[in-house]
């Protein structure tokens, strides 16, 4: 049983849950909470340790012999120590600590959708978690996003990191990721509030790299310049934009209906 | 100019920055912001007064005499007293105090949101933002929802509380609404998670009375009673749902497009 907030492992698990500079460069990041200890396990993603504490549920307890049989190491923890350490109000009693995986990218490519300089963690989670859901094969975040495996975004995610490949680069790399010679050629889409195409009246079957900007001031110029063409969602009346996330999950959400129907 | 903490205009805004009971109590609630500020303008609703600071943009000022037009009272407030009393982080140096309206529901209804015990304040003004941008003429919020006229609330609906009706009632009578005489028969229509036909092959274009259910547990039991038919957003792979502000961004999204093409 861990008790000492002194243990190695306690002080690695404050370190990953604080500073994006502590899990770029351990490669690690850290789950907590049923939900997402069963969606890591199921994705098969590489599990450094676990901690479980007495509040853990039956339903969170079936998950310890599968980690067992995994050869994961597992510890109880002091479940008052659990709460301090934890990123969240009402911890469920279990944490995981994972490794990020180099994508591989293996598979071809027609849905990518690129997100610049998305900051709220509430909003990327939600996007990633769109975006698993609609079929996106990668998820191409610009230099200065929040980083997709902070606690808040990983929590909003529910299980979307383990379903997608999530790189980060800058404006040339997605141009030279989209137009690979070795897969087909992806048209770079910009979610525009004003100019563009009305997004059900373009073709969304063909393969596609959406982009969608910032909160605050949409898709930045440097990746403006990559852009092959604009979509836009209509709107009634005078207002002016949608959600950064809501924007991005409603032309995910046209993409898949095309391509279920068209 | 007020620099006193003690003013009984700053001890309103308190109150009504506080606790919902103050703003239900007094019919009374706070907007923050330029662009807010500039929505409320906009739609002409009700304004008990406004307060500035020195803090206030040129644009922010642009709206100061179009409310003395009107009559409103204006007074300069202390720009550090404003930041304490203010709900943001980084204040615009406006704020104003509206009355909320008694809805009248004047017009014929034929989109209807009903948001089943929303809790979390973001979601529930993203869900705002959408309806008014997607054509809802009413938001049913149910007992026990979160207050739509809260700060975070209002901050998220970007400006779509002045652009709806916005009512709060119990399943009877949101039944009793939708199958009024006088009025279009509205269908009530569940978004479920699992069950139901697939939303682009149902008919959104008729008269709809469409409800979302909460973040953790979908719509109540008491709320199922009263529900025509059910209908869901289909998904890629093993994902289990959508975020709820998300899911119903995308079917009043999938309703304005039948409308807008079929």
């Amino acid at each position: 049983m861990i008790s000492s907030a002194q243990n190695s492992k306690v002080k690695l698990l404050r370190g990953l849950l604080g500073a994006r500079k502590n899990r770029e460069e351990s490669g690690l990041f850290v789950i907590e909470g049923v939900r997402l200890a069963e969606e890591a396990i199921k994705s098969g993603a590489q599990t450094e340790f676990t901690l479980f504490s007495n509040q853990l549920s039956t339903r969170g307890r079936e998950l310890l012999p599968v980690l067992e049989e995994r050869k994961i190491e597992i510890d109880e923890i002091d479940a008052g120590l659990m709460n301090r350490v934890s990123d969240t109000k009402n911890n469920q009693g279990i944490l995981m600590v994972m490794r990020s995986v180099q994508p591989t990218l293996k598979q071809t490519l027609d849905l990518v959708l690129v997100l610049d300089q998305i900051r709220d963690p509430g909003n990327l989670g939600t996007l990633l978690r769109s975006a698993a859901a609609l079929g996106v094969q990668a998820v191409l975040l610009t230099i200065g996003s929040t980083d997709a495996f902070a606690p808040k975004v990983l929590r909003a995610g529910m299980g979307a990191h383990f379903k997608m490949e999530i790189l980060t680069m800058g404006p040339k790399e997605i141009q030279a990721f989209c137009k690979q010679s070795n897969q087909k050629e992806l048209e770079i889409l910009l979610a525009d509030s004003s100019e563009g195409g009305v997004c059900w009246d373009e073709d969304l079957t063909k393969p596609l790299c959406l982009v969608i900007g910032s909160e605050a001031e949409g898709a930045k110029a440097d990746l403006r310049q990559i852009i092959d063409a604009s979509v836009r969602i209509p709107m009634s009346g005078h207002t002016e934009s949608y959600n950064a996330a809501v924007a991005g999950s409603i032309l995910l959400y046209e993409t898949y209906r095309q391509r279920k129907t068209l």
